[in-house]
């Protein structure tokens, strides 16, 4: 059962960010739909399927103790009454214990979130890396070189 | 102006992937809803906007002379009366021209489909490499070690 009712799309995702930030897993599984055919693909990983399997994985991210800040930017939705898809850019630094230390990357995302009876839930995340700008000039030769 | 109309997702899907294989590109666009808000990731790339960004990337790719066969499994669907979203695993057998060669591989896809006044149109692929399958047992632990 549910406790939050995020009342558009943008809330639910800010809701997404904010746990994801705070290692929040409760938080974080309100943001989701409850069922069984939800699915999460973390940048460079497998696709898990299911309300259960994604909470599972969220257990164990937020148990490795990394932290992590993100700015999201470059939205762009396509949305109906009772749908939303977003694309995005998650500017992702990931802090050590103790202070601000490193990594930065910049990750691709898709969100989709449906409007439900207690409001919109989260019912796919896609995340996946986005190649660095040396890369990304030559976008339409390099990257069909291997898959579509 | 469209010429093709999908009168389902599945029917729109279908034709997605029948073109890839045939290297179609007028075909491959009959899929595509025709807006700026549309959003094109292959694995291991960046996000492609818009209509006419993902077309260009389409020509390229094709001209590659690249074929590939795509053989679809796992699906799981969340849809409603206007939109459906599907997540599947594409097991890609990339031949070479004059036969079967072989790099086989396979792509998580998040396919989005919006229903228009002609009939359905995709409007996000979103494809990323799905890790080996040595890799994926430890799923929990490893993924989250870079990026959430």
């Amino acid at each position: 059962m549910k406790k939050t009712t995020f009342p558009t799309p943008q809330d639910a995702e800010a809701a997404f960010y904010e746990a994801l930030e705070r290692a929040d897993l409760d938080a974080m599984m309100e943001v989701w739909s409850d069922d069984d055919e939800v699915s999460c693909i973390h940048p460079g990983g497998p696709r898990l399927t299911g309300y259960e399997q994604v909470r599972e994985n969220w257990v164990q991210i937020f148990k490795s103790g990394q932290r992590l800040q993100v700015h999201l930017s470059d939205q762009v939705v396509v949305s109906g009454m009772m749908f939303s898809v977003h694309s995005l850019h998650e500017n992702i630094l990931v802090r050590r214990e103790g202070g601000i230390a490193g990594a930065r990357s910049v990750v691709v995302a898709t969100n989709v979130f449906v409007r439900a009876g207690s409001g919109w839930r989260m019912v796919l995340h896609h995340g996946s890396p986005v190649p660095p700008p040396a890369v990304r000039r030559d976008i339409p030769v390099e990257a069909p070189k291997v898959l579509h």
